[in-house]
């Protein structure tokens, strides 16, 4: 620990641990000093992100998949009377693991706590949350902790892959129990992050590879919450064929904490001209050629690390059959509406025309497009599901299959969770990526913790689960943001003519859904002149019953498959009305050291630990 | 602790704690001193049954509330190498919680374990089961341990009320791991009790109250497995009307085994003529009259206790209106084919002719016996709900409502679970009774832990589980053993004349039901000339969408209620088409201090108790 100044506010700090049992007192240190050993600061920890937007909490944190925890380090710029650090489903206040640091004006306090459903704030009778260190630095005051990914404490968050939201307040006045902290009066935030990451070390890159800065330049941040910048770059017109083999963000210092997130788009190769434009991307001076521009090329978002494709696979860039433009689109994040803050950031792409073995691929999975599949109103909860069948895997991969290195998980505003599991032999055997706390605000492209070889013959379904509770009329999928997608794009190598392997449920099934829903309800209208399908989703009763019947329908009919060349024409076959996938057996997930009831020593129980200082 | 004698083959029998941590020895042996004052034996515990029908195995066991824990004692009247005791959900030796002793030829051990779905058995990472004392004494070898009611271990059961089967077997050979226990190789039986009892004091009984003993007398018990008794028994014809205040079994000394439960059932008070019979109930010999005599009066099942009436209330029996003959029926459960037995069991009933303030009744709540309820075939897991609605305990209530003292619930074999709640408001607000381990071979009258009263206006909703995993045709409600049916009998008082409260889905819209169905699998036939239910039950594809509409369908579709006076007569009113009870909240389960992250200290976790002895 560093020696401290002594006009610090915290002028002492020691850590002192209270127990209900001095009986436990020697295994309780015991067990500090044993973690202590890999908490001391020193080099700084590999992740980091702002958490509010003016960039005054900042948490840093470490993975240890062989120890199964995380090491988080808060930074505090200014610290007045403790912070609190927690994770919800989806952000909220409530139903909350919290970390929290807290005074009464003369004592300090650290402890692992939860909000109930009503927000109001209980210490965990287990403490899961081990303080490690705390001191202040000229940059501000440091708190470091660490937690196992699982404690089986019901109140704590489970640690696990995908999107983790976290909620941040700083606390401006003493509290002389938890009983009185009330965190609607808080001012708090939401930040999302990968919490977890692959612990494969990345591909080396060779000396003076070539670099193309897709960048935004000097864009003035409109003074608005949010804000989707889009520009169009457009490559040398004798660009011959690339490989992209890493891409990173560069984001202009200062600006951390607004850049939210970026995507570079290719346009349709079939456009030769395309007009220049930078400026919002719904603005009405935007030329309506953006449009054409949805091929996902290079995805980053708040706290993402570069990406690296495999060591033999890159992706295709530049040369025949590629466009030679490109959409920066860039979502500013400005809650605070700072104005006059010029920008410049964007993609930075690592590539080279010393081409890899193998060439790189996108392929759609989930569903289709199509109002056909649609999510009722006022629903908690609602699945959608897109099969990519054993037929059309089997007519379009080859012998050896293709191997998924990468997968970016796609719905709009509805979309709680999506996962997409590998299916072989009727059994589940792999999940190729699952989020159970999925944000259409946190899209990135996620390399896969391990690649997953699809053979021809393997089915991959993909499933979405929607929240409709705010919403009177149903939900049909389509383009629009509120109509909903359900789409995984797997990065894969190597290429194949598959560019999307989605479904739909059988029309026919569905009027017959439809004929039913309505004679229950006594609507027994003549169906000789049949309205289009969104119209009959919207014209009928929707409660409880029909939203099951509409599930058992979506689980149980048969399916229309979209097995789909690069040219957007299907392959050869009759992909009509096919029978669903059958899934015997459902992957099992790992239980959890603690879930055996082997639970590891906890810190004092029900106790916080005392930070003994003057005055935080 | 007794002294033992020395000829005992458990010559020295001490406990000896073995921990991984020495730390925590002080701790430990803390624990079992403070535990072990309530355990020395003492007088005999409350409960006890005998585990396998030649009575060589017995349980007695203890419950306390307030400890929240079961004190059991095992005596093995002949003990080789071992003794296991075993629960699962419905008897099952695969996913047990076990307590085991067993040695290894020199060493004996407890320890509390579990088997999985392939029955291998593991020792529990947690040790809950806690050995309090083992020893011999002229009578065998006694085995006395406690164990929480919950212990959050995920391979603990839970102790709750309802019906728990307990498995038993005994060791033959020494076993040097439990890795080498083969469950499919012992000698195993399954024995179904209370393990909770309520801990109500008993209301008192009058002095020289007269008693009936209603019994078969000097039956040769058939030597088969299963043999149901029917014994005619005839009331003097002048009785005037009494009370029945109590009711116990009178088993025939030795045969405690074999009796395994007992009911006696009035016949239908029209009737002034019965045959005498005494004989199996089954037999051809036997006349068709048994089956008017169907009004349960007393139930009583291996190791239930005596029935107590509360004090202000007691059963009408005699004069007036009540049937002079009542039909007893003894359930012989002979496995071991034993000849030439004699018995003489039966119910003794003590009555008083000194009226109390109250008649008692008993109402059926649930589902109407009518094949238009169904469940579908091939199903581990199926729903059925009845319905007592407000309007029918408006229309046939008193003001004061009732109150419900006891419960028989019923089904008949692919029945697994039975509960039946209160609902006020549209909340749930009681339990009335609930068997998440309802075995139709086990039904017993039970007496509430807490009086329910039932106010007029308030919904009861009775539903019951089904597995028909072993069917490949649907399963109608109705009368026959292959038939099923889901009632709860309520015992409660003051007597009114709403005899029974049951529903059924609306007809009309399980026709459409079966439209869709068949229109979903292309079977569109004119339904000009209808088939009768059961048929069109039979004649429907069964897959699992039909099953899941078909509980959409009785979900959500109104009902018929049934809503009888005792003349069978509906009281007046519409009782058609009625919507169903909306529930907008349900009850919470209460929890236990483990679920809160607060988990008492454990024994050893993870090592068996060893049993210091020369030979077991």
């Amino acid at each position: 620990m560093r020696v401290l100044s002594k006009d610090m506010r915290l002028q002492d700090v020691t850590l002192m641990y209270l127990t209900l049992l001095a009986t436990l007192l020697v295994i309780l240190v015991a067990s500090y000093q044993t973690s202590g050993k890999q908490s001391a600061r020193g080099p700084p920890l590999a992740y980091r992100v702002p958490l509010d937007p003016a960039g005054r909490l900042e948490l840093s944190w470490n993975v240890s998949y062989a120890r199964q925890e995380v090491h988080m380090e808060l930074l505090a710029r200014e610290l007045r009377h403790g912070i609190l650090l927690g994770m919800s489903d989806h952000g909220e206040l409530t139903n909350a693991d919290l970390v929290l640091l807290w005074d009464n004006g003369t004592t300090s306090f650290f402890g692992d706590a939860w909000s109930d459903s009503q927000g109001v704030v209980t210490l965990d009778r287990q403490q899961d949350y081990q303080l490690l260190a705390a001191h202040h630095t000229p940059e501000g005051f440091y708190l470091l902790f660490k937690r196992p990914f699982s404690t089986c404490d019901p109140h704590d968050f489970l640690f696990e892959e995908g999107t983790v939201h976290l909620i941040y307040a700083t606390l401006d006045r003493p509290i002389s129990s938890l009983a009185q902290l009330n965190l609607s009066l808080l001012q708090t935030g939401v930040q999302r992050v990968l919490l977890l990451r692959p612990d494969t070390p990345s591909p080396p890159l060779l000396p003076h590879q070539p670099q193309l800065d897709v960048l935004a330049p000097n864009v003035t941040i409109p003074g608005q919450e949010t804000t989707y910048w889009c520009h169009m770059f457009e490559l040398p017109r004798d660009m011959s064929k690339n490989h992209i083999v890493m891409y990173e963000a560069v984001v202009t210092p200062g600006n951390e904490a607004i850049v939210h997130h970026m995507e570079v788009f290719e346009c349709s190769p079939e456009t030769d001209r395309m007009p220049a434009y930078s400026g919002p991307c719904d603005s009405k001076m935007g030329p309506p050629e953006l449009n054409l521009c949805r091929h996902v090329l290079a995805a980053w978002a708040l706290g993402a690390e570069p990406f690296y494709y495999p060591a033999d696979a890159g992706m295709p860039f530049g040369g025949p059959g590629s466009s030679r433009f490109l959409r920066l689109e860039v979502h500013y994040h400005n809650p605070l509406l700072i104005s006059d803050r010029r920008d410049s950031s964007g993609i930075r792409l690592h590539y080279t025309p010393r081409l890899r073995f193998y060439d790189a691929g996108i392929m759609e999975l989930g569903l289709v497009y199509t109002p056909i599949m649609a999510v009722p109103p006022r629903q908690s909860s609602f699945l959608l599901t897109g099969y990519c069948t054993d037929k059309c895997t089997q007519t379009a991969l080859p012998p050896g299959g293709i191997f998924i290195f990468a997968s970016q998980l796609h719905t709009h505003l509805a979309g709680r969770a999506v996962r997409t599991v590998l299916v072989r032999g009727g059994r589940e055997v792999e999940m190729v990526q699952e989020d159970k706390h999925f944000s259409t605000h946190y899209q990135t492209i996620r390399i896969l913790e391990k690649m997953v070889n699809v053979l021809p013959g393997d089915v991959l379904i993909t499933k979405c689960t929607y929240n409709t509770e705010d919403r009177t009329k149903p939900t049909v999928g389509g383009f629009g943001i509120m109509e909903e997608m359900c789409v995984n794009y797997i990065h894969y190598y190597p290429r194949t003519q598959l560019e999307l392997c989605k479904s739909h449920v059988d029309p026919g099934y569905l009027q017959k859904y439809f004929r039913f829903i309505n004679s229950i309800h006594g609507d027994e209208t003549c169906s000789c002149c049949q309205p289009d399908v969104t119209q009959q989703y919207n014209s009928l009763r929707w409660d409880a019953f029909s939203a099951e019947v509409l599930t058992s329908i979506y689980t149980h009919s048969p399916i229309a498959m979209h097995c789909n060349q690069s040219s957007a024409k299907l392959f050869p076959g009759d992909w009509e009305r096919q029978e669903l996938p059958q899934v015997t057996s459902q992957l099992q997930r790992p239980r959890y050291p603690c879930e055996d009831g082997g639970r590891p020593f906890t810190p004092a129980s029900g106790t916080p630990t005392e930070v003994r200082t003057d005055k935080l």
